[in-house]
Protein backbone atom coordinates (compact mmCIF):
# COMPACT_ATOMS: atom_id res chain seq x y z
CA UNK A 1 0.00 0.00 0.00
CA UNK A 2 1.12 3.31 -1.25
CA UNK A 3 -0.73 5.82 0.70
CA UNK A 4 -0.19 6.27 4.31
CA UNK A 5 -2.59 4.22 6.99
CA UNK A 6 -4.42 5.60 9.44
CA UNK A 7 -4.06 4.49 12.63
CA UNK A 8 -6.71 5.70 15.12
CA UNK A 9 -6.14 5.02 19.08
CA UNK A 10 -2.06 4.29 18.15
CA UNK A 11 -1.32 4.76 21.60
CA UNK A 12 -2.65 2.31 23.17
CA UNK A 13 -2.01 -2.07 23.77
CA UNK A 14 -3.38 -2.77 20.44
CA UNK A 15 -2.07 0.44 18.73
CA UNK A 16 1.89 -0.68 20.14
CA UNK A 17 1.64 -4.52 19.28
CA UNK A 18 0.98 -3.81 15.50
CA UNK A 19 3.80 -0.76 15.48
CA UNK A 20 6.11 -3.62 17.22
CA UNK A 21 5.74 -5.80 14.36
CA UNK A 22 5.03 -3.61 10.63
CA UNK A 23 5.87 -0.04 11.83
CA UNK A 24 8.38 -0.98 9.25
CA UNK A 25 5.90 -1.35 5.91
CA UNK A 26 3.43 1.10 6.08
CA UNK A 27 3.63 4.96 5.81
CA UNK A 28 1.84 5.33 9.21
CA UNK A 29 -0.21 8.34 10.49
CA UNK A 30 -0.94 7.78 14.02
CA UNK A 31 -3.72 9.22 15.57
CA UNK A 32 -4.90 9.24 19.46
CA UNK A 33 -6.19 11.27 21.79
CA UNK A 34 -3.13 11.89 23.86
CA UNK A 35 0.23 13.23 22.30
CA UNK A 36 2.82 10.41 21.64
CA UNK A 37 5.76 11.35 23.14
CA UNK A 38 8.38 11.94 20.37
CA UNK A 39 10.66 8.50 22.02
CA UNK A 40 7.78 6.19 21.79
CA UNK A 41 7.25 6.75 18.20
CA UNK A 42 8.53 3.82 16.41
CA UNK A 43 11.50 3.88 14.22
CA UNK A 44 10.52 5.85 10.56
CA UNK A 45 7.74 7.48 12.34
CA UNK A 46 8.41 11.40 13.20
CA UNK A 47 6.17 13.69 14.66
CA UNK A 48 4.74 14.98 11.94
CA UNK A 49 2.93 11.72 10.92
CA UNK A 50 1.23 12.21 14.19
CA UNK A 51 -2.21 13.65 15.04
CA UNK A 52 -3.90 14.70 18.02
CA UNK A 53 -7.91 14.27 17.85
CA UNK A 54 -10.51 12.40 19.85
CA UNK A 55 -12.81 10.14 17.15
CA UNK A 56 -16.03 11.45 18.18
CA UNK A 57 -15.31 15.23 16.86
CA UNK A 58 -16.54 14.12 13.10
CA UNK A 59 -14.16 17.00 11.63
CA UNK A 60 -11.23 16.18 13.26
CA UNK A 61 -11.72 12.65 11.36
CA UNK A 62 -12.09 14.02 8.14
CA UNK A 63 -9.02 16.16 8.21
CA UNK A 64 -6.93 12.92 9.68
CA UNK A 65 -8.34 10.00 6.64
CA UNK A 66 -7.61 13.25 4.10
CA UNK A 67 -5.52 10.95 1.72
CA UNK A 68 -4.68 7.63 3.55
CA UNK A 69 -5.36 4.19 1.68
CA UNK A 70 -7.04 2.76 4.98
CA UNK A 71 -7.45 2.89 8.30
CA UNK A 72 -6.87 0.56 10.98
CA UNK A 73 -9.70 1.55 13.78
CA UNK A 74 -8.97 0.85 17.62
CA UNK A 75 -9.95 4.20 18.85
CA UNK A 76 -12.11 3.79 21.48
CA UNK A 77 -13.09 3.16 25.30
CA UNK A 78 -11.51 -0.74 25.66
CA UNK A 79 -12.45 -1.14 29.33
CA UNK A 80 -14.98 -4.18 29.57
CA UNK A 81 -16.75 -2.31 32.04
CA UNK A 82 -17.38 1.01 30.70
CA UNK A 83 -20.29 2.77 31.42
CA UNK A 84 -23.11 3.39 28.66
CA UNK A 85 -22.62 6.59 27.93
CA UNK A 86 -19.09 5.85 27.11
CA UNK A 87 -19.18 3.48 25.03
CA UNK A 88 -22.11 5.09 23.03
CA UNK A 89 -20.04 8.21 22.70
CA UNK A 90 -16.54 6.93 21.74
CA UNK A 91 -17.19 3.45 20.70
CA UNK A 92 -20.53 3.44 18.52
CA UNK A 93 -20.66 6.89 17.87
CA UNK A 94 -16.66 7.32 17.20
CA UNK A 95 -16.23 4.51 15.04
CA UNK A 96 -19.61 5.81 12.74
CA UNK A 97 -17.76 8.75 12.41
CA UNK A 98 -14.54 7.10 11.28
CA UNK A 99 -16.62 4.69 8.67
CA UNK A 100 -18.56 8.29 7.27
CA UNK A 101 -15.62 10.10 6.94
CA UNK A 102 -13.75 7.08 5.51
CA UNK A 103 -16.40 6.64 3.17
CA UNK A 104 -16.52 10.39 2.61
CA UNK A 105 -12.87 10.31 1.79
CA UNK A 106 -13.15 7.42 -0.71
CA UNK A 107 -10.49 5.02 1.43
CA UNK A 108 -10.47 1.86 0.23
CA UNK A 109 -10.71 -0.63 3.37
CA UNK A 110 -11.20 -0.07 7.29
CA UNK A 111 -9.95 -2.77 9.75
CA UNK A 112 -11.83 -2.24 12.56
CA UNK A 113 -10.78 -3.57 15.98
CA UNK A 114 -14.11 -5.37 17.74
CA UNK A 115 -13.45 -8.25 20.74
CA UNK A 116 -13.92 -11.77 22.48
CA UNK A 117 -16.41 -9.22 24.35
CA UNK A 118 -18.97 -9.09 21.33
CA UNK A 119 -19.59 -12.69 22.19
CA UNK A 120 -19.02 -13.63 25.65
CA UNK A 121 -21.93 -14.81 26.90
CA UNK A 122 -21.68 -17.66 24.57
CA UNK A 123 -19.52 -18.63 27.50
CA UNK A 124 -22.56 -20.06 29.49
CA UNK A 125 -22.15 -21.62 32.40
CA UNK A 126 -22.84 -24.63 30.52
CA UNK A 127 -20.34 -24.83 28.12
CA UNK A 128 -17.46 -23.43 31.14
CA UNK A 129 -15.12 -24.54 31.71
CA UNK A 130 -15.12 -27.55 29.36
CA UNK A 131 -15.09 -24.66 26.45
CA UNK A 132 -11.07 -23.40 27.62
CA UNK A 133 -10.54 -26.67 27.23
CA UNK A 134 -8.86 -29.11 24.05
CA UNK A 135 -10.88 -32.12 24.69
CA UNK A 136 -14.30 -29.59 23.37
CA UNK A 137 -14.76 -28.66 19.96
CA UNK A 138 -17.57 -26.30 20.22
CA UNK A 139 -16.01 -23.12 18.08
CA UNK A 140 -17.67 -19.78 17.48
CA UNK A 141 -16.21 -18.80 13.76
CA UNK A 142 -17.46 -15.55 13.28
CA UNK A 143 -21.57 -16.45 11.69
CA UNK A 144 -23.09 -16.22 14.68
CA UNK A 145 -25.07 -13.67 15.88
CA UNK A 146 -23.44 -11.08 18.63
CA UNK A 147 -24.13 -11.81 22.52
CA UNK A 148 -22.13 -9.89 24.03
CA UNK A 149 -20.85 -9.90 27.84
CA UNK A 150 -20.99 -6.72 28.12
CA UNK A 151 -22.08 -3.12 27.20
CA UNK A 152 -18.51 -2.94 25.90
CA UNK A 153 -19.07 -5.55 23.75
CA UNK A 154 -22.62 -4.46 22.52
CA UNK A 155 -21.03 -1.37 21.22
CA UNK A 156 -18.06 -3.55 19.58
CA UNK A 157 -21.24 -5.18 17.73
CA UNK A 158 -23.06 -2.26 16.98
CA UNK A 159 -19.57 -0.97 14.89
CA UNK A 160 -19.43 -4.37 12.92
CA UNK A 161 -22.67 -3.50 12.04
CA UNK A 162 -21.61 -0.39 11.12
CA UNK A 163 -19.35 -1.63 8.87
CA UNK A 164 -21.47 -4.15 7.26
CA UNK A 165 -23.58 -1.50 6.21
CA UNK A 166 -20.76 1.33 5.41
CA UNK A 167 -19.31 -2.01 2.64
CA UNK A 168 -22.91 -2.87 1.50
CA UNK A 169 -23.23 0.96 0.91
CA UNK A 170 -19.96 2.34 0.00
CA UNK A 171 -18.37 -0.53 -1.41
CA UNK A 172 -15.03 -0.25 1.35
CA UNK A 173 -13.71 -3.64 2.06
CA UNK A 174 -14.19 -3.76 6.26
CA UNK A 175 -12.54 -6.34 8.56
CA UNK A 176 -13.84 -6.53 11.91
CA UNK A 177 -11.24 -8.76 14.19
CA UNK A 178 -12.42 -9.70 17.13
CA UNK A 179 -9.51 -9.62 19.26
CA UNK A 180 -8.83 -12.21 21.87
CA UNK A 181 -6.62 -11.83 25.19
CA UNK A 182 -3.38 -9.82 23.75
CA UNK A 183 -0.49 -10.07 25.97
CA UNK A 184 3.23 -9.32 25.08
CA UNK A 185 6.09 -12.18 25.81
CA UNK A 186 3.91 -14.98 27.24
CA UNK A 187 0.07 -15.93 27.54
CA UNK A 188 -2.14 -14.68 30.41
CA UNK A 189 -0.89 -16.25 33.67
CA UNK A 190 -2.83 -18.77 35.53
CA UNK A 191 -6.18 -18.07 33.22
CA UNK A 192 -7.93 -21.01 31.26
CA UNK A 193 -9.69 -18.20 29.32
CA UNK A 194 -7.23 -15.96 28.60
CA UNK A 195 -4.97 -18.58 27.38
CA UNK A 196 -7.86 -20.21 25.33
CA UNK A 197 -8.05 -17.02 23.42
CA UNK A 198 -4.34 -15.65 23.89
CA UNK A 199 -2.71 -13.18 20.86
CA UNK A 200 0.64 -12.75 20.97
CA UNK A 201 1.72 -9.38 19.68
CA UNK A 202 3.86 -10.67 16.67
CA UNK A 203 0.34 -12.97 15.82
CA UNK A 204 -1.16 -9.71 16.58
CA UNK A 205 0.77 -7.37 14.54
CA UNK A 206 0.75 -9.94 11.41
CA UNK A 207 -2.85 -10.28 11.54
CA UNK A 208 -3.48 -6.57 10.77
CA UNK A 209 -0.83 -6.87 8.09
CA UNK A 210 -3.00 -9.49 6.36
CA UNK A 211 -5.94 -7.12 6.75
CA UNK A 212 -3.94 -4.60 5.22
CA UNK A 213 -3.32 -6.85 2.28
CA UNK A 214 -5.56 -9.45 1.69
CA UNK A 215 -8.39 -9.26 -0.80
CA UNK A 216 -12.03 -9.08 0.68
CA UNK A 217 -15.54 -7.75 1.26
CA UNK A 218 -16.76 -7.84 4.58
CA UNK A 219 -15.15 -10.01 6.75
CA UNK A 220 -15.79 -11.12 11.17
CA UNK A 221 -12.44 -13.27 12.33
CA UNK A 222 -10.97 -13.98 15.27
CA UNK A 223 -7.71 -12.60 16.16
CA UNK A 224 -5.78 -14.99 18.45
CA UNK A 225 -3.04 -17.32 18.08
CA UNK A 226 -2.67 -20.46 16.79
CA UNK A 227 -3.50 -22.16 20.49
CA UNK A 228 -4.84 -25.81 20.83
CA UNK A 229 -7.57 -25.15 23.32
CA UNK A 230 -9.29 -22.28 21.44
CA UNK A 231 -12.86 -21.81 20.87
CA UNK A 232 -12.84 -19.62 17.82
CA UNK A 233 -11.93 -20.78 14.81
CA UNK A 234 -9.49 -19.85 12.53
CA UNK A 235 -10.40 -20.58 9.56
CA UNK A 236 -11.78 -17.69 7.94
CA UNK A 237 -8.88 -15.75 8.74
CA UNK A 238 -6.31 -18.16 7.60
CA UNK A 239 -8.25 -18.90 4.18
CA UNK A 240 -9.06 -15.09 3.06
CA UNK A 241 -6.54 -13.40 4.96
CA UNK A 242 -3.87 -15.67 4.99
CA UNK A 243 -3.02 -15.52 8.80
CA UNK A 244 -0.68 -17.86 9.84
CA UNK A 245 -0.15 -17.44 13.41
CA UNK A 246 3.42 -18.80 14.82
CA UNK A 247 2.03 -18.61 18.70
CA UNK A 248 0.18 -21.21 20.76
CA UNK A 249 -0.88 -20.91 24.28
CA UNK A 250 0.22 -25.02 24.47
CA UNK A 251 3.50 -24.37 24.17
CA UNK A 252 3.35 -22.61 27.70
CA UNK A 253 2.74 -24.25 31.34
CA UNK A 254 0.01 -22.98 32.84
CA UNK A 255 2.10 -20.33 34.97
CA UNK A 256 2.92 -18.51 31.65
CA UNK A 257 6.51 -20.21 31.14
CA UNK A 258 7.70 -21.55 27.70
CA UNK A 259 7.66 -25.23 28.18
CA UNK A 260 10.83 -25.97 26.33
CA UNK A 261 12.36 -23.92 29.27
CA UNK A 262 10.96 -26.13 32.01
CA UNK B 1 -50.80 -10.49 32.71
CA UNK B 2 -52.13 -8.95 35.18
CA UNK B 3 -49.51 -5.81 35.76
CA UNK B 4 -49.65 -3.30 33.52
CA UNK B 5 -48.25 -3.07 30.00
CA UNK B 6 -46.08 -0.39 28.93
CA UNK B 7 -46.50 0.64 25.41
CA UNK B 8 -43.98 2.91 24.24
CA UNK B 9 -44.37 4.99 21.14
CA UNK B 10 -47.96 4.74 21.56
CA UNK B 11 -48.95 7.00 18.81
CA UNK B 12 -47.06 5.56 15.86
CA UNK B 13 -48.19 3.47 13.17
CA UNK B 14 -47.65 0.13 14.91
CA UNK B 15 -48.68 1.40 18.25
CA UNK B 16 -52.22 2.26 16.90
CA UNK B 17 -52.19 -1.36 14.65
CA UNK B 18 -51.29 -3.33 18.19
CA UNK B 19 -54.12 -1.38 19.99
CA UNK B 20 -56.93 -1.95 17.55
CA UNK B 21 -56.08 -5.44 17.94
CA UNK B 22 -55.80 -5.77 21.83
CA UNK B 23 -56.27 -3.05 23.78
CA UNK B 24 -58.88 -4.73 25.57
CA UNK B 25 -56.70 -7.76 27.06
CA UNK B 26 -54.26 -5.56 28.90
CA UNK B 27 -54.35 -2.68 31.62
CA UNK B 28 -52.27 -0.42 29.32
CA UNK B 29 -49.49 2.80 30.30
CA UNK B 30 -49.79 4.48 26.85
CA UNK B 31 -46.41 6.31 26.52
CA UNK B 32 -45.53 8.92 24.04
CA UNK B 33 -43.38 12.17 23.49
CA UNK B 34 -46.67 13.66 22.02
CA UNK B 35 -49.80 13.81 24.52
CA UNK B 36 -52.83 11.69 23.24
CA UNK B 37 -55.99 13.11 22.54
CA UNK B 38 -58.66 11.92 24.50
CA UNK B 39 -60.37 11.02 21.66
CA UNK B 40 -57.85 8.79 19.94
CA UNK B 41 -57.57 6.69 23.37
CA UNK B 42 -59.35 2.99 22.87
CA UNK B 43 -61.73 2.20 25.29
CA UNK B 44 -61.10 1.15 28.71
CA UNK B 45 -57.73 3.30 28.47
CA UNK B 46 -58.04 6.36 30.13
CA UNK B 47 -56.23 9.23 30.27
CA UNK B 48 -54.47 8.55 33.79
CA UNK B 49 -52.87 5.45 31.57
CA UNK B 50 -50.90 7.94 29.46
CA UNK B 51 -47.25 9.19 29.97
CA UNK B 52 -46.13 12.18 28.07
CA UNK B 53 -42.56 11.05 28.18
CA UNK B 54 -38.93 10.92 26.06
CA UNK B 55 -37.58 7.51 26.41
CA UNK B 56 -33.64 9.48 26.14
CA UNK B 57 -35.09 10.47 29.46
CA UNK B 58 -33.77 7.38 31.65
CA UNK B 59 -35.74 9.30 34.80
CA UNK B 60 -38.70 9.57 32.80
CA UNK B 61 -38.17 5.97 31.38
CA UNK B 62 -37.65 4.74 34.62
CA UNK B 63 -41.18 5.88 36.23
CA UNK B 64 -43.04 4.82 33.08
CA UNK B 65 -41.72 1.17 33.96
CA UNK B 66 -42.74 1.06 37.70
CA UNK B 67 -44.81 -1.49 38.27
CA UNK B 68 -45.33 -2.96 34.87
CA UNK B 69 -44.96 -6.87 34.40
CA UNK B 70 -44.23 -6.27 30.53
CA UNK B 71 -42.69 -3.73 28.05
CA UNK B 72 -43.28 -2.91 24.07
CA UNK B 73 -41.02 -0.77 23.07
CA UNK B 74 -41.70 0.86 19.94
CA UNK B 75 -40.39 4.69 20.43
CA UNK B 76 -37.40 5.74 18.32
CA UNK B 77 -37.37 8.05 15.14
CA UNK B 78 -39.31 5.45 12.36
CA UNK B 79 -37.77 7.08 9.57
CA UNK B 80 -35.87 4.68 7.53
CA UNK B 81 -33.85 7.82 6.03
CA UNK B 82 -33.16 9.31 9.78
CA UNK B 83 -30.20 10.61 10.13
CA UNK B 84 -27.07 9.35 12.49
CA UNK B 85 -27.75 11.89 15.11
CA UNK B 86 -31.14 11.23 15.46
CA UNK B 87 -31.09 7.44 15.66
CA UNK B 88 -27.79 7.14 17.64
CA UNK B 89 -29.91 9.03 20.02
CA UNK B 90 -33.80 8.31 19.90
CA UNK B 91 -32.93 4.58 18.66
CA UNK B 92 -29.86 3.29 20.61
CA UNK B 93 -29.28 5.36 23.09
CA UNK B 94 -33.46 5.38 23.79
CA UNK B 95 -33.59 1.54 23.63
CA UNK B 96 -31.19 1.38 26.12
CA UNK B 97 -32.68 3.43 28.35
CA UNK B 98 -35.55 1.27 28.28
CA UNK B 99 -33.96 -1.84 28.59
CA UNK B 100 -31.96 -0.77 31.50
CA UNK B 101 -35.25 0.56 33.45
CA UNK B 102 -37.00 -2.37 32.68
CA UNK B 103 -33.97 -4.24 34.28
CA UNK B 104 -33.45 -2.10 37.39
CA UNK B 105 -37.72 -2.53 38.10
CA UNK B 106 -37.77 -6.43 37.63
CA UNK B 107 -39.31 -6.57 34.54
CA UNK B 108 -40.17 -9.58 33.36
CA UNK B 109 -40.29 -9.19 29.18
CA UNK B 110 -39.74 -6.54 26.64
CA UNK B 111 -41.19 -7.24 23.15
CA UNK B 112 -38.47 -4.86 21.47
CA UNK B 113 -39.70 -3.42 17.34
CA UNK B 114 -36.98 -4.17 15.18
CA UNK B 115 -37.19 -3.50 11.43
CA UNK B 116 -37.03 -5.39 7.79
CA UNK B 117 -34.23 -2.74 7.68
CA UNK B 118 -32.13 -4.10 10.09
CA UNK B 119 -31.40 -7.09 7.41
CA UNK B 120 -32.39 -4.86 3.79
CA UNK B 121 -29.00 -5.02 2.35
CA UNK B 122 -29.39 -9.06 1.81
CA UNK B 123 -31.63 -8.02 -0.97
CA UNK B 124 -28.83 -7.50 -3.25
CA UNK B 125 -29.13 -7.12 -7.19
CA UNK B 126 -28.30 -10.59 -7.64
CA UNK B 127 -31.16 -11.57 -5.62
CA UNK B 128 -34.07 -9.11 -6.83
CA UNK B 129 -36.66 -9.20 -7.74
CA UNK B 130 -36.62 -13.19 -7.69
CA UNK B 131 -37.10 -12.74 -3.93
CA UNK B 132 -39.80 -11.17 -3.91
CA UNK B 133 -41.92 -14.02 -6.03
CA UNK B 134 -42.96 -17.84 -5.02
CA UNK B 135 -40.51 -19.21 -6.89
CA UNK B 136 -37.62 -18.05 -4.91
CA UNK B 137 -36.94 -19.85 -2.10
CA UNK B 138 -34.16 -18.04 -0.73
CA UNK B 139 -35.24 -17.26 3.46
CA UNK B 140 -34.16 -15.16 6.42
CA UNK B 141 -34.87 -16.90 9.39
CA UNK B 142 -33.41 -14.39 12.28
CA UNK B 143 -30.23 -16.34 12.83
CA UNK B 144 -28.17 -14.28 10.02
CA UNK B 145 -26.31 -11.74 10.83
CA UNK B 146 -28.01 -8.13 10.68
CA UNK B 147 -27.31 -6.72 6.89
CA UNK B 148 -29.10 -3.03 7.29
CA UNK B 149 -29.85 -1.14 4.46
CA UNK B 150 -29.54 2.19 6.12
CA UNK B 151 -28.92 3.72 9.45
CA UNK B 152 -32.06 3.53 10.83
CA UNK B 153 -31.53 -0.22 10.47
CA UNK B 154 -28.38 0.17 11.72
CA UNK B 155 -29.95 1.14 15.32
CA UNK B 156 -32.61 -1.32 15.22
CA UNK B 157 -29.96 -4.18 14.90
CA UNK B 158 -28.03 -2.47 17.76
CA UNK B 159 -31.46 -2.62 19.28
CA UNK B 160 -31.41 -6.49 19.06
CA UNK B 161 -28.29 -6.82 20.58
CA UNK B 162 -28.63 -4.63 23.72
CA UNK B 163 -31.85 -6.81 24.10
CA UNK B 164 -29.82 -10.06 23.66
CA UNK B 165 -27.22 -8.36 26.29
CA UNK B 166 -29.94 -7.64 29.12
CA UNK B 167 -31.30 -11.17 28.37
CA UNK B 168 -28.18 -13.23 29.07
CA UNK B 169 -27.03 -10.74 31.70
CA UNK B 170 -30.83 -10.04 33.65
CA UNK B 171 -32.99 -13.16 32.72
CA UNK B 172 -35.95 -10.51 31.03
CA UNK B 173 -37.22 -12.52 28.04
CA UNK B 174 -36.45 -10.54 25.29
CA UNK B 175 -38.37 -10.43 21.92
CA UNK B 176 -37.08 -8.49 18.89
CA UNK B 177 -39.69 -8.53 16.31
CA UNK B 178 -38.63 -7.28 12.65
CA UNK B 179 -41.71 -5.76 11.66
CA UNK B 180 -42.20 -5.76 8.11
CA UNK B 181 -44.16 -3.36 5.61
CA UNK B 182 -47.70 -2.56 7.79
CA UNK B 183 -50.20 -1.58 6.63
CA UNK B 184 -54.18 -1.16 6.91
CA UNK B 185 -57.32 -2.91 5.03
CA UNK B 186 -54.93 -4.48 1.98
CA UNK B 187 -51.40 -4.58 0.95
CA UNK B 188 -49.43 -1.71 -0.41
CA UNK B 189 -50.04 -1.17 -3.92
CA UNK B 190 -48.24 -2.02 -6.82
CA UNK B 191 -44.80 -2.76 -4.61
CA UNK B 192 -43.38 -6.23 -5.10
CA UNK B 193 -41.56 -5.69 -2.05
CA UNK B 194 -43.95 -4.58 0.25
CA UNK B 195 -46.55 -7.25 -0.67
CA UNK B 196 -43.74 -9.81 0.23
CA UNK B 197 -43.44 -8.70 3.57
CA UNK B 198 -46.82 -7.14 4.13
CA UNK B 199 -48.06 -7.15 8.01
CA UNK B 200 -51.60 -6.95 8.13
CA UNK B 201 -52.94 -4.61 11.12
CA UNK B 202 -55.03 -7.58 12.90
CA UNK B 203 -51.45 -10.11 12.14
CA UNK B 204 -49.44 -7.28 13.93
CA UNK B 205 -51.58 -7.21 16.87
CA UNK B 206 -51.93 -11.14 16.96
CA UNK B 207 -48.17 -11.08 17.03
CA UNK B 208 -47.31 -8.64 19.28
CA UNK B 209 -49.91 -10.35 21.91
CA UNK B 210 -48.50 -13.75 21.45
CA UNK B 211 -45.03 -11.85 22.66
CA UNK B 212 -46.90 -11.00 25.94
CA UNK B 213 -48.45 -14.48 26.25
CA UNK B 214 -45.72 -16.98 24.99
CA UNK B 215 -43.04 -18.75 27.11
CA UNK B 216 -39.24 -18.09 25.92
CA UNK B 217 -35.77 -16.93 26.19
CA UNK B 218 -34.19 -14.46 23.85
CA UNK B 219 -35.94 -14.33 20.23
CA UNK B 220 -35.86 -12.72 16.89
CA UNK B 221 -39.17 -13.27 14.42
CA UNK B 222 -40.30 -11.97 11.75
CA UNK B 223 -43.64 -9.98 11.59
CA UNK B 224 -45.53 -10.64 8.35
CA UNK B 225 -48.44 -11.71 7.25
CA UNK B 226 -49.01 -15.46 5.99
CA UNK B 227 -47.63 -14.12 2.56
CA UNK B 228 -47.40 -16.60 -0.71
CA UNK B 229 -43.89 -14.73 -1.70
CA UNK B 230 -42.32 -13.90 1.69
CA UNK B 231 -38.70 -14.11 2.08
CA UNK B 232 -38.72 -14.18 5.77
CA UNK B 233 -39.24 -17.51 7.33
CA UNK B 234 -42.26 -17.25 10.23
CA UNK B 235 -41.44 -20.90 11.57
CA UNK B 236 -39.73 -19.30 14.84
CA UNK B 237 -42.82 -17.23 14.94
CA UNK B 238 -45.44 -20.06 14.80
CA UNK B 239 -43.24 -22.42 16.84
CA UNK B 240 -42.11 -20.33 19.64
CA UNK B 241 -44.92 -17.52 19.81
CA UNK B 242 -47.81 -19.20 18.85
CA UNK B 243 -48.36 -16.67 16.06
CA UNK B 244 -50.99 -18.07 13.43
CA UNK B 245 -51.14 -15.19 10.74
CA UNK B 246 -54.46 -15.03 9.02
CA UNK B 247 -53.55 -12.42 6.04
CA UNK B 248 -51.82 -12.86 2.65
CA UNK B 249 -51.02 -10.46 0.58
CA UNK B 250 -51.89 -13.11 -2.30
CA UNK B 251 -54.93 -12.70 -1.18
CA UNK B 252 -55.15 -9.06 -3.26
CA UNK B 253 -54.52 -8.40 -6.76
CA UNK B 254 -51.08 -6.34 -7.53
CA UNK B 255 -53.49 -3.29 -7.02
CA UNK B 256 -54.17 -4.20 -3.97
CA UNK B 257 -57.73 -5.11 -4.78
CA UNK B 258 -58.90 -8.47 -2.53
CA UNK B 259 -59.13 -11.17 -5.09
CA UNK B 260 -62.50 -12.42 -4.11
CA UNK B 261 -64.19 -9.05 -4.92
CA UNK B 262 -62.76 -8.92 -8.20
Amino acid sequence: MDDPVLLTGAGGRVGRAILSGISGEYDWRLLDREPVSADALPAGVSEDDTVVADVTDEWQVREAVRDVGAVVHLAGDPRPNAPWDSVLRNNIDGTHAVFDAAAAAGVDRVVFASSNHAVGAYETDERTPDLYRTNDDYRLDGSELPRPSNLYGVSKAAGETLGRYFHDEYGLSVACVRIGNLTEDHPPREYERGQAMWLSHRDCAHLFGRCLEAEYDYEVVYGISNNDRRYYSLERAREVLGYDPQDNSADYTFEGEPKDAA
